[in-house]
């Protein structure tokens, strides 16, 4: 198995994923998640990291983000409408919602022109406004972002080569704009929390499961650039400067109590109320202050002829932007869970959980748990086969990709500001 | 003898050097420039690259430019004050000048906070306005260009880290910062010829020798970057295509004899207008069309206590900020070339060529040729002791000083635009 935001080989084994990146599984928060979204109930979001501070936010009414980015290199797909609908989900739940256009990596990585990634991040925006995003998102294309390249820059001090190699696997010859994508990334997912958007607050950034190395990375740079690290100790907080010890004094005043150490100072009383208090005197002496960001893991969208979607293999995926009829077209050719013939379909029953179409309905097509669980059962059972089914897929993909495309026709970018 | 932009050891032969890195001696091109400057009459700019573009452009009084650029990790001194001059006779001669300060640099690699490298960099600014930098020159903190800081993005595309390491003995604990400042370096000397500054021109660059590696760096980049090629063949030029062949087709028009092959074109003609009207046509497409940049070496500045002058040994080098009787005192404390003692130096005389306090007078202190061929005889003669001679540099020094910091003093930098 080889995941990292470049490639992903073979079958994923999504437990053992959860196991060896150190993610959790996301059905241990899923009870604390008022109205979850069909792709948290369904389980397409199967692992997090700190999604408790989401939770907290929201149940404490604070201030938090959601956070995600679209590479503008091909059209978008019913992948990207996952993290589409993740992320307008989270903005109706309380979350500030920030919208990246990947357009330094789509223009540096793959080598499209800037006019080029600018008309394609075009119809990512439409299409995720179309999808539901309020007016009060910020939505910007990374090359226009002043505060995104400067804090990139900032970042990339606190990372090295060989560390860039153990992650992406880059090499000698890896340009050195790939580079500095990399750090670009990471100050994507940082910058809501820069004082300009309102200082440190959880963020959330829905992905794949394949960006969990950008995460990783992104919340080691996120300790390494802040000024004050946190541990537990009895009774409280232990709290380091990672700048200097000379730091420390400006926690002096700090209304706890406390014992001064040379080197570091314990701090006694709530843990979060501590943190949150050394938070704002680090912002105040113009430190980061960073809070590690969380993240929720979703599933590889399975291309339609089964394997894994490409964008030279147009039949594998349905862009959102396909003409309906071509979109339903691609349905009735799909690659389902049905048995070799209907006899046996009739005895045997179909399998949903090896079929891409029911992973349309149950991703993207049907919001009634009713319906879809006696689609679930009439195609266990044999009485429902794939013809038929495929139909009904395609109805609705074809329905979906029209009023799609007739909101995004609609859509009023004069209300939404775009950084670009 | 290792010279890299980070490190000077040893002592360092020019002539050598003129040969190991192919730089071209400069007394070749100095009968060509109408009043030179004294560091170019006195050999203290001893090398170049291209700089018959620059006279070129000066004698047909078309457009070009000079630029160079300061770290504000400590203060402005004599060293920098040879740039600082060169800078000044160049865009007195006709040049569009270019001021940057390395704030990016001075942070990432030097660890200053971005309020220490601006209040360092208006030294510096201060510092070129006192010596005659006029209003119409372009001032810039790197941080704050977003010319540079996109221009440097696209030009790392074209960089990879066996480059990086090969030119300035990188490795795998570099940090992404350090790496990413050599592609704004580039981009510090290319942008001059962004549209946005009225496209492609000569460009001099005059720097110490050390960062000639820079400057075959940024001449590379600056071909790769660039869609056309050229090169000579008989009775005109052959130009290639370094983004596909498909480029040449917009050469189809030019008002040249030409041969059209698969691959590349052959033009007809003087090739200086052949490649400016392809360059023409390759900015109307939104290519860069980058002229290799120009640029003049000068020695490095001895330590006032002999060998290299270092910032940890305040006594080793005059400030410019340094009050005048302080910067006195160091002259007179300091390396000369005189002998052992008195008697001996009647005797033999003198070395001026060895001696920092002739340095001082010859580019710094001593316009006047017939004045300093005078001290020079007298010193080689024996007449003039190293006792005398110090208290005239020290006197010298004490005046420069106090004028400069007055004039620094008196500096209207609302006159002036300064990005930052």
């Amino acid at each position: 198995m080889n995941v990292t935001p470049w490639e992903v080989e073979g079958v994923i084994d999504y437990s053992k994923l959860i196991e060896e990146f150190g993610m959790q599984p996301f059905s241990e928060v899923l009870p604390e998640i008022d109205n979850p979204h069909i792709l948290m109930r369904r389980g397409a979001i199967f692992g997090h990291r700190d999604y408790w501070r989401i939770i907290e936010a929201m149940r404490k009414k604070e201030p938090w983000a959601v956070m995600s980015g679209f590479m503008p290199s091909g059209l978008p797909h019913f992948g990207h409408k996952m993290t589409m609908d993740e992320i307008v989900w989270h903005q109706s739940a309380g979350g500030k919602a920030f919208v990246a256009i990947a357009d330094m990596e789509a223009h540096s990585v793959r080598g499209l022109s800037w006019e080029k990634t600018r008309e394609l991040g075009m119809l990512y925006i439409k299409s995720i406004i179309a999808l539901g995003l309020r007016e009060d998102a910020v939505i910007y294309f990374q090359s226009k972002s002043s505060h995104v390249k400067d804090l990139a820059f900032e970042l990339s001090a606190e990372v090295n080569f060989s560390e860039l190699r153990a992650i992406y696997g880059f090499n000698s010859d890896t340009s050195l704009a790939k580079m500095f994508v990399t750090a670009i990334q990471a100050a994507d997912i940082l910058h809501p929390q820069l004082e300009e958007f309102g200082g440190p607050k959880p963020v959330v950034v829905p992905v794949g499961a394949d960006q969990d190395p950008h995460m990783r990375l992104t919340r080691d740079l996120a300790a390494r650039i802040s000024i004050f690290s946190f541990e537990p100790v009895e009774g409280g907080v232990r709290v380091r400067s990672r700048k200097g010890a000379e730091y420390l004094s400006s926690l002096r005043d700090l209304e706890f109590d406390k014992k001064i150490y040379e080197e570091h100072m314990d701090i006694f009383g709530e843990a979060e109320e501590i943190e949150r208090a050394v938070r704002k005197i680090e912002v105040e002496i113009g430190g980061f202050a960073f809070i590690p960001p969380s993240s929720t893991y979703h599933r590889f969208t399975t291309g339609l002829t089964g394997g894994k979607m490409s964008s030279s293999k147009p039949e594998s995926y349905i862009s959102l932007l396909d003409p309906p009829e071509e979109g339903a077209k691609k349905v009735m050719k799909a690659f389902t869970g049905g048995r070799a013939t209907a006899e046996e379909q009739r005895r045997l029953g179909g399998e949903p959980d090896r079929c891409v179409v029911f992973e349309l309905y149950s991703f993207h097509l049907i919001d009634s748990d009713e319906e879809l669980n006696q689609i679930e059962a009439e195609c266990r059972e044999g009485r429902l086969l794939c013809g038929k089914c495929k139909k009904m897929a395609a109805e609705l993909v074809k329905s979906f990709l029209k009023e799609h495309q007739e909101k995004m026709e609609a859509v009023d970018l004069s209300n939404y500001t775009i950084i670009g």
